[in-house]
Protein backbone atom coordinates (compact mmCIF):
# COMPACT_ATOMS: atom_id res chain seq x y z
CA UNK A 1 0.00 0.00 0.00
CA UNK A 2 1.21 3.76 -1.32
CA UNK A 3 0.39 6.64 0.75
CA UNK A 4 0.93 10.17 0.23
CA UNK A 5 0.22 12.97 3.58
CA UNK A 6 -0.26 15.98 2.24
CA UNK A 7 -0.86 18.47 5.37
CA UNK A 8 -3.89 20.37 3.78
CA UNK A 9 -5.01 24.10 4.26
CA UNK A 10 -8.18 22.68 2.98
CA UNK A 11 -9.14 19.60 0.46
CA UNK A 12 -12.47 19.36 -1.50
CA UNK A 13 -13.84 16.68 -4.12
CA UNK A 14 -16.82 16.16 -5.96
CA UNK A 15 -17.61 12.73 -7.59
CA UNK A 16 -18.27 13.72 -11.53
CA UNK A 17 -18.48 10.80 -13.63
CA UNK A 18 -18.76 7.07 -12.97
CA UNK A 19 -16.38 4.48 -13.85
CA UNK A 20 -17.18 0.64 -14.49
CA UNK A 21 -15.58 0.07 -10.94
CA UNK A 22 -17.71 3.07 -9.16
CA UNK A 23 -18.71 2.17 -5.18
CA UNK A 24 -22.36 2.67 -4.39
CA UNK A 25 -24.00 5.21 -2.30
CA UNK A 26 -20.92 7.12 -2.34
CA UNK A 27 -19.89 11.01 -0.38
CA UNK A 28 -20.80 13.35 -4.51
CA UNK A 29 -18.89 15.74 -2.35
CA UNK A 30 -16.78 16.75 0.75
CA UNK A 31 -14.39 19.40 1.90
CA UNK A 32 -11.84 19.56 5.19
CA UNK A 33 -10.04 22.62 6.75
CA UNK A 34 -6.16 21.98 8.92
CA UNK A 35 -6.62 18.10 7.92
CA UNK A 36 -4.15 15.87 6.52
CA UNK A 37 -4.99 14.51 3.08
CA UNK A 38 -4.45 10.65 2.98
CA UNK A 39 -4.01 9.42 -0.75
CA UNK A 40 -3.42 5.78 -0.88
CA UNK A 41 -3.21 3.00 -3.52
CA UNK A 42 -4.16 -1.04 -2.25
CA UNK A 43 -1.46 -3.01 -3.94
CA UNK A 44 -1.90 -6.20 -5.51
CA UNK A 45 0.30 -7.65 -2.69
CA UNK A 46 -1.54 -6.10 -0.23
CA UNK A 47 -4.56 -8.92 -0.75
CA UNK A 48 -2.27 -11.36 1.12
CA UNK A 49 -2.62 -9.37 4.37
CA UNK A 50 -5.41 -7.17 4.22
CA UNK A 51 -5.78 -6.86 8.41
CA UNK A 52 -2.01 -5.67 8.14
CA UNK A 53 -1.86 -3.17 5.92
CA UNK A 54 -4.88 -1.61 7.22
CA UNK A 55 -3.59 -1.63 10.51
CA UNK A 56 -0.38 -0.39 9.50
CA UNK A 57 -2.17 2.39 7.32
CA UNK A 58 -3.84 3.65 10.03
CA UNK A 59 -0.82 3.75 12.27
CA UNK A 60 0.83 5.46 9.59
CA UNK A 61 -1.82 8.20 9.36
CA UNK A 62 -2.71 8.77 12.98
CA UNK A 63 1.42 9.20 13.59
CA UNK A 64 1.52 12.10 11.32
CA UNK A 65 -1.82 13.38 11.92
CA UNK A 66 -0.68 13.41 15.81
CA UNK A 67 2.27 15.34 15.04
CA UNK A 68 0.75 17.62 12.91
CA UNK A 69 -2.59 18.56 15.54
CA UNK A 70 -4.69 17.93 12.94
CA UNK A 71 -8.21 16.94 13.69
CA UNK A 72 -9.68 15.82 10.21
CA UNK A 73 -8.46 13.45 7.70
CA UNK A 74 -9.74 13.05 4.10
CA UNK A 75 -9.52 9.22 2.83
CA UNK A 76 -8.62 9.28 -0.78
CA UNK A 77 -7.89 6.71 -2.97
CA UNK A 78 -5.33 7.02 -5.66
CA UNK A 79 -4.63 4.50 -7.95
CA UNK A 80 -1.91 6.84 -9.83
CA UNK A 81 0.44 6.10 -7.10
CA UNK A 82 1.31 2.60 -7.81
CA UNK A 83 1.34 0.22 -11.39
CA UNK A 84 0.26 -2.94 -9.02
CA UNK A 85 -2.82 -2.32 -7.97
CA UNK A 86 -5.41 -4.34 -5.63
CA UNK A 87 -9.01 -5.61 -7.20
CA UNK A 88 -11.51 -2.64 -6.60
CA UNK A 89 -13.32 -4.84 -4.03
CA UNK A 90 -10.11 -4.97 -2.07
CA UNK A 91 -9.45 -1.53 -2.60
CA UNK A 92 -12.60 -0.33 -1.35
CA UNK A 93 -12.85 -2.34 1.79
CA UNK A 94 -9.22 -1.72 2.70
CA UNK A 95 -10.48 2.22 2.45
CA UNK A 96 -13.82 1.68 4.59
CA UNK A 97 -11.96 -0.17 7.21
CA UNK A 98 -8.84 2.30 6.95
CA UNK A 99 -11.83 5.57 7.71
CA UNK A 100 -13.77 3.14 9.68
CA UNK A 101 -10.13 2.49 12.27
CA UNK A 102 -9.59 6.65 11.80
CA UNK A 103 -13.00 7.54 12.82
CA UNK A 104 -14.07 4.83 15.45
CA UNK A 105 -10.84 4.27 16.99
CA UNK A 106 -8.80 7.40 17.32
CA UNK A 107 -11.84 9.68 16.96
CA UNK A 108 -10.60 11.95 13.92
CA UNK A 109 -13.06 13.68 11.85
CA UNK A 110 -13.11 11.38 8.77
CA UNK A 111 -14.57 12.03 5.01
CA UNK A 112 -13.44 9.40 1.97
CA UNK A 113 -13.73 10.13 -1.45
CA UNK A 114 -15.28 7.60 -3.38
CA UNK A 115 -13.65 4.59 -5.10
CA UNK A 116 -14.17 4.27 -8.99
CA UNK A 117 -15.21 8.04 -9.89
CA UNK A 118 -13.72 10.42 -11.62
CA UNK A 119 -13.50 13.29 -9.17
CA UNK A 120 -12.93 17.48 -9.32
CA UNK A 121 -10.68 18.03 -6.08
CA UNK A 122 -8.74 21.22 -4.92
CA UNK A 123 -6.20 21.26 -2.42
CA UNK A 124 -3.81 23.59 -0.90
CA UNK A 125 -0.59 21.66 0.29
CA UNK A 126 0.98 24.07 3.01
CA UNK A 127 4.63 23.46 2.19
CA UNK A 128 6.41 23.63 5.69
CA UNK A 129 9.17 20.27 5.78
CA UNK A 130 6.15 17.50 7.06
CA UNK A 131 3.95 18.55 4.78
CA UNK A 132 3.69 16.20 1.83
CA UNK A 133 5.34 12.30 3.29
CA UNK A 134 4.72 9.18 1.65
CA UNK A 135 4.82 5.79 3.14
CA UNK A 136 5.13 2.37 1.83
CA UNK A 137 3.07 -0.51 4.02
CA UNK A 138 4.28 -3.72 3.12
CA UNK A 139 1.79 -6.79 4.03
CA UNK A 140 3.58 -8.85 7.20
CA UNK A 141 5.39 -11.89 6.09
CA UNK A 142 4.05 -15.19 7.78
CA UNK A 143 6.94 -16.03 9.15
CA UNK A 144 8.47 -12.44 9.96
CA UNK A 145 8.96 -10.66 13.18
CA UNK A 146 5.36 -8.28 14.28
CA UNK A 147 8.86 -5.71 14.19
CA UNK A 148 9.29 -5.54 9.88
CA UNK A 149 5.83 -5.45 9.08
CA UNK A 150 6.28 -1.82 7.58
CA UNK A 151 8.61 -0.13 5.60
CA UNK A 152 8.74 3.56 5.64
CA UNK A 153 10.11 5.47 3.47
CA UNK A 154 12.21 8.89 4.32
CA UNK A 155 10.89 12.54 3.86
CA UNK A 156 11.94 13.51 0.51
CA UNK A 157 11.64 16.81 -0.95
CA UNK A 158 10.07 17.11 -4.25
CA UNK B 1 10.39 8.58 -14.88
CA UNK B 2 7.10 8.84 -13.63
CA UNK B 3 4.65 11.24 -14.48
CA UNK B 4 1.52 12.76 -13.19
CA UNK B 5 -0.38 14.95 -15.54
CA UNK B 6 -3.57 17.07 -14.08
CA UNK B 7 -5.70 18.96 -15.54
CA UNK B 8 -5.32 22.26 -13.46
CA UNK B 9 -8.10 24.93 -13.30
CA UNK B 10 -4.94 26.46 -11.95
CA UNK B 11 -1.84 25.55 -10.15
CA UNK B 12 0.25 27.77 -7.83
CA UNK B 13 3.11 26.91 -5.79
CA UNK B 14 5.95 28.88 -3.23
CA UNK B 15 8.93 27.87 -2.57
CA UNK B 16 9.34 27.72 1.11
CA UNK B 17 12.73 26.13 2.67
CA UNK B 18 15.84 24.55 1.20
CA UNK B 19 16.79 21.86 1.74
CA UNK B 20 20.42 20.07 1.12
CA UNK B 21 19.74 19.93 -2.65
CA UNK B 22 18.08 23.35 -3.34
CA UNK B 23 18.59 24.32 -7.15
CA UNK B 24 20.18 27.75 -7.26
CA UNK B 25 18.34 30.64 -9.10
CA UNK B 26 14.88 29.31 -8.28
CA UNK B 27 11.81 30.78 -9.39
CA UNK B 28 10.65 31.27 -6.08
CA UNK B 29 7.12 31.58 -6.81
CA UNK B 30 4.66 30.42 -10.01
CA UNK B 31 1.00 30.29 -11.20
CA UNK B 32 -0.67 28.82 -14.56
CA UNK B 33 -4.12 29.38 -15.37
CA UNK B 34 -5.66 26.37 -17.26
CA UNK B 35 -2.90 24.63 -17.37
CA UNK B 36 -1.22 21.00 -17.49
CA UNK B 37 0.36 20.14 -13.93
CA UNK B 38 3.12 18.02 -14.91
CA UNK B 39 4.47 16.29 -11.34
CA UNK B 40 7.78 14.45 -12.23
CA UNK B 41 9.72 12.48 -10.89
CA UNK B 42 13.16 11.31 -12.71
CA UNK B 43 14.53 7.89 -11.42
CA UNK B 44 17.76 5.67 -10.87
CA UNK B 45 17.42 4.16 -14.19
CA UNK B 46 16.84 7.27 -16.20
CA UNK B 47 20.36 7.99 -15.85
CA UNK B 48 21.15 5.22 -18.40
CA UNK B 49 19.58 7.47 -21.19
CA UNK B 50 18.70 10.91 -20.28
CA UNK B 51 18.16 11.83 -23.76
CA UNK B 52 15.71 9.09 -24.42
CA UNK B 53 13.63 9.62 -21.45
CA UNK B 54 13.55 13.38 -21.50
CA UNK B 55 12.18 13.30 -25.29
CA UNK B 56 9.83 10.17 -24.30
CA UNK B 57 8.65 12.74 -21.32
CA UNK B 58 7.99 16.12 -23.68
CA UNK B 59 6.22 13.41 -25.91
CA UNK B 60 3.87 12.06 -23.53
CA UNK B 61 2.95 16.10 -22.29
CA UNK B 62 2.97 17.59 -25.78
CA UNK B 63 0.08 14.56 -26.58
CA UNK B 64 -1.99 15.23 -23.56
CA UNK B 65 -1.48 19.13 -23.72
CA UNK B 66 -3.07 19.26 -27.35
CA UNK B 67 -5.66 16.78 -26.67
CA UNK B 68 -6.57 19.00 -23.82
CA UNK B 69 -5.72 22.25 -25.42
CA UNK B 70 -4.00 23.65 -23.00
CA UNK B 71 -1.22 26.25 -23.40
CA UNK B 72 0.22 26.21 -20.45
CA UNK B 73 2.56 23.62 -18.77
CA UNK B 74 3.89 23.60 -15.18
CA UNK B 75 6.96 21.39 -14.59
CA UNK B 76 6.85 20.41 -10.93
CA UNK B 77 9.57 17.76 -9.24
CA UNK B 78 7.84 15.15 -7.35
CA UNK B 79 10.05 12.92 -5.56
CA UNK B 80 7.18 11.11 -4.08
CA UNK B 81 6.00 9.05 -7.29
CA UNK B 82 8.73 7.11 -7.42
CA UNK B 83 11.31 4.86 -4.45
CA UNK B 84 14.05 4.90 -6.67
CA UNK B 85 15.60 8.51 -7.46
CA UNK B 86 18.04 9.66 -9.81
CA UNK B 87 20.77 11.73 -8.44
CA UNK B 88 19.76 15.68 -7.80
CA UNK B 89 21.92 16.43 -10.58
CA UNK B 90 20.92 13.97 -13.26
CA UNK B 91 17.10 15.35 -11.46
CA UNK B 92 17.42 19.05 -12.22
CA UNK B 93 19.12 18.46 -15.92
CA UNK B 94 16.23 16.67 -16.98
CA UNK B 95 13.47 18.70 -15.76
CA UNK B 96 14.90 21.76 -17.28
CA UNK B 97 15.04 20.32 -20.59
CA UNK B 98 11.66 18.97 -20.14
CA UNK B 99 10.61 22.52 -19.69
CA UNK B 100 12.73 24.10 -22.38
CA UNK B 101 12.23 21.77 -25.13
CA UNK B 102 8.39 22.45 -24.06
CA UNK B 103 8.77 26.46 -24.04
CA UNK B 104 10.89 26.34 -26.96
CA UNK B 105 10.53 23.15 -28.96
CA UNK B 106 6.36 23.30 -28.59
CA UNK B 107 5.78 27.09 -27.60
CA UNK B 108 3.99 26.70 -24.87
CA UNK B 109 3.97 28.72 -21.76
CA UNK B 110 6.10 26.68 -18.93
CA UNK B 111 6.64 27.34 -15.85
CA UNK B 112 9.01 25.20 -13.82
CA UNK B 113 9.14 24.45 -9.87
CA UNK B 114 12.44 24.39 -7.54
CA UNK B 115 13.98 21.10 -7.02
CA UNK B 116 14.86 20.54 -3.68
CA UNK B 117 12.81 23.36 -2.26
CA UNK B 118 9.95 22.48 0.49
CA UNK B 119 6.79 24.31 -1.44
CA UNK B 120 3.52 25.37 -0.36
CA UNK B 121 1.08 24.70 -3.57
CA UNK B 122 -2.65 24.92 -4.72
CA UNK B 123 -4.01 23.43 -7.86
CA UNK B 124 -7.81 22.40 -8.57
CA UNK B 125 -8.04 19.33 -10.86
CA UNK B 126 -11.07 19.87 -13.27
CA UNK B 127 -11.97 15.79 -13.04
CA UNK B 128 -12.95 14.90 -15.84
CA UNK B 129 -11.70 11.16 -17.52
CA UNK B 130 -8.87 12.92 -19.09
CA UNK B 131 -7.78 14.83 -16.04
CA UNK B 132 -5.60 12.66 -14.05
CA UNK B 133 -3.49 10.71 -15.99
CA UNK B 134 -0.04 8.64 -15.30
CA UNK B 135 2.89 7.69 -17.42
CA UNK B 136 5.74 5.64 -17.33
CA UNK B 137 8.65 6.75 -19.72
CA UNK B 138 11.44 3.88 -19.66
CA UNK B 139 14.91 4.48 -20.71
CA UNK B 140 15.62 2.95 -24.15
CA UNK B 141 17.29 -0.24 -24.03
CA UNK B 142 20.55 -0.11 -26.64
CA UNK B 143 19.33 -3.09 -28.61
CA UNK B 144 15.39 -2.60 -28.75
CA UNK B 145 13.28 -0.93 -31.15
CA UNK B 146 12.35 1.94 -31.24
CA UNK B 147 8.84 1.24 -30.58
CA UNK B 148 9.62 -0.16 -27.51
CA UNK B 149 10.81 3.11 -25.70
CA UNK B 150 7.70 4.00 -24.05
CA UNK B 151 5.75 1.75 -21.47
CA UNK B 152 2.22 3.93 -21.46
CA UNK B 153 0.18 3.25 -18.46
CA UNK B 154 -3.42 3.13 -18.86
CA UNK B 155 -5.84 6.16 -17.47
CA UNK B 156 -6.85 5.14 -13.82
CA UNK B 157 -10.11 6.42 -12.42
CA UNK B 158 -8.75 7.55 -8.45
MG1 LIG C 1 -15.03 24.41 -5.82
Amino acid sequence: MKLLLIHSDYIEYEARDETPVAEDEPALEGRLEEALTAFIAVEEGDEEDVDGVVEGAVEEIVDVADELGVKGVMVYPYAHLSQDLASPETAVSALKRIAGALREGHGYEVQRAPFGWYKSFELSCKGHPMSELSRVVEPREVTADEEDEEDEEETEPS
